[in-house]
């Protein structure tokens, strides 16, 4: 059997299944077409990109899919950062640039494309889903996806944000629990309040709004989907199951880390992009951190600065010094392909709620009692 | 119907539910012998008691109950901590025990009954569930609680220390999530590697233990419970939900801070006992915690210089000064006697199930596909 809620029929998905945006790299159009294709909704992180090559992307998972598939941009800073003097920064990533084998860093010319230039080119696409984080959208924007009919989720981590969301008039709302790998969506409040674990956020939320909301945070099998479910969640969003999966493009010695990694050794840092984010600790992110006087500079001047040391390190396969963005439910994570990953969770699905049915009705027994 | 589970069945329990230790006032008699009586797992938090605080206790209990009832003490410090000056301090809080009217804090001669006193007491009392936090017991103390038939429950906030506590010959474990108020139960990682959220570490814990695993940490109502079963817990244990009953001895303003906390309001502190505990912020945590110079000593002595202050506090309903522990479900929390609680949650388990089942038949009309 399958799950249907409001959502998977407004969305045409088979499973309450979408796989995460993962800019950076890991969202190759094989992975999200490959799972488009099994019937869950597969996303492009275009955060990153330039306004050629999110068309370009969509363009290549257009051709190896026919099915929904959605499009993620983070929202426009509201805030300017005020000026931050990076030299004391390039000097304490200069030994690290060296030991790659690279010139010594340098503050870059742009730190990327305008979300606006991101935001046209990403209306052109085909892809019938756009979601952003790090804040609400400016009306016009919302107005824009509108006209296109794309199904419009943001992403909250408190209930103020999830009602600020709804206000500005998403269709749907990713609860984004503590335990979620990769940045922090919070954008009213300081990272910190924003900690709230899936348990306890996700019926909150529902509780709030009157949009479907869409667990993420620490689910990887059909246990955490199926509790999340419970809690009140339309479907969930799942990224650290899917960066091991074949198709994913991150470098092998990143999906061996997490295959070995625990519940226990991820954490949040601003020390690759600026902005907090759940990685697995490694060498930069310990030593980094344990620098007396912070010199992390605010996103996205961080995270262009960390660049080429991570662009570097990717190639050598150097763990130690790649952003290992990982959620807390790693020990669950498996190679497979995103077919078997799907096909998997929906068997795990039928089984857990199988399971629950059992345990109910044990009580005819009168042993419980 | 009521849910049964090999937990339930042998703790004899209508409902898949454990009231959590509330040490420090929260579990009178009345609520302990309530929730018992309504068919969950009433708790005596007795680590703040002497031993014949900790018989009078049980002994109240057993006169309003004859259900199963169990009983909470902290595992022994494995560690004696270095000597610390508690100069710094003592001037650090004596102006807030001025406010209070009181006398400047002083150290006390002793903080408390040894743990082998109090589980001798606790041996007698009738409780047939022995619960710990904060490690592994002593072999001896496995083996005096063993042969008094009593079924033993260790806390956990990893998998490495469910597995410690499974070797060390527990009968269930409860998995700690990070959304859980109240102390931190981490005794083999520092307190933030051992932040997992439920929805990540109980799955986890299931998978790498043999033993029944409890799920705690954020699980309000009937929606967490069914979630926490979902991810392979065998039942929940609750605190913050009960602390708002009417039979929970807390203070008036204590429940109504839970009443009405949002939940991005608590936040992990050290500031009142000495150890990482989870509580709503309020005045004390946040000006304890924005010192320049930590002066906050370890557990036991902070909690010891603390408690005149907080026990002031309660007494002039000063909201302020209280350790207001809660988790990051408060918002799910009402005031209700343990019975209706109790049998609030019961319906809401019947309803969540019955909606996962509807949501999986679904498919059979065709629509999701």
């Amino acid at each position: 059997m399958s799950i249907a809620t409001a959502l998977t029929r407004c969305l045409n998905l088979a499973h309450p299944i979408i796989q995460a945006p993962l800019a950076g790299g890991g969202d190759t159009p094989e992975l999200v077409a490959g799972v488009s294709n099994a019937g869950a909704l597969g996303f492009i992180g275009a955060a990153y990109s330039t306004p050629d090559q999110i068309i370009a992307a969509a363009s290549a998972v257009a051709g190896l899919t026919s099915r929904p598939f959605g499009i993620n941009l983070f929202a426009p800073l509201s805030v300017r950062f005020a000026w931050q003097d990076p030299t004391p920064t390039l000097a304490r990533l200069k030994p690290y640039f060296a030991e790659l084998g690279l010139p010594a860093p340098s503050v870059p010319q742009s730190t990327g494309a305008s979300f606006d230039e991101q935001l046209a080119a990403a209306l052109e696409t085909g892809a019938t889903v756009f979601s952003f984080t790090f804040g609400v959208l400016p009306a016009s924007a919302v107005q824009a996806i509108k006209a296109r009919s794309m199904f419009l989720i943001g992403t909250a981590t408190t209930v103020e944000e999830a009602i600020a969301l709804e206000k500005s008039g998403v269709d749907a709302i990713v609860a984004q629990g503590s335990e979620a790998g990769g940045h922090r969506g919070s954008f009213a409040c300081d990272f910190a309040s924003g900690m709230v674990g899936s348990i306890s956020l996700v019926p909150q939320v529902v509780d709030a709004v009157g949009v479907p909301v869409i667990a993420s945070g620490g689910i990887m099998d059909g246990r955490g989907i199926v509790a999340a479910l419970a809690l009140g969640a339309s479907a969930v969003q799942m990224g650290t199951a899917f960066l091991t999966c074949h198709e994913a493009g991150i470098p092998d010695v990143y999906k061996q880390a997490i295959l070995t990694a625990h519940e226990d050794q991820t954490r949040i840092t601003r020390a690759f992009s600026g902005r907090p984010a759940r990685g697995i600790v490694n060498r930069f992110m310990s030593e980094i951190e344990s620098d007396e006087h912070d010199v992390i500079l605010s996103f996205p001047l961080q995270n262009a600065l960390t660049r080429p040391l991570r662009t570097a390190a990717a190639r050598e396969g150097r763990a130690e010094f790649l952003s290992l963005w990982a959620g807390q439910g790693v020990r669950l994570s498996h190679r497979q392909s995103a077919q078997e990953l799907i096909a998997r969770l929906a068997k795990e699905i039928d089984q857990t709620i199988a399971v629950l049915q059992n345990t109910e009705s044990a009580r005819g027994s009168g042993k419980s009692i």
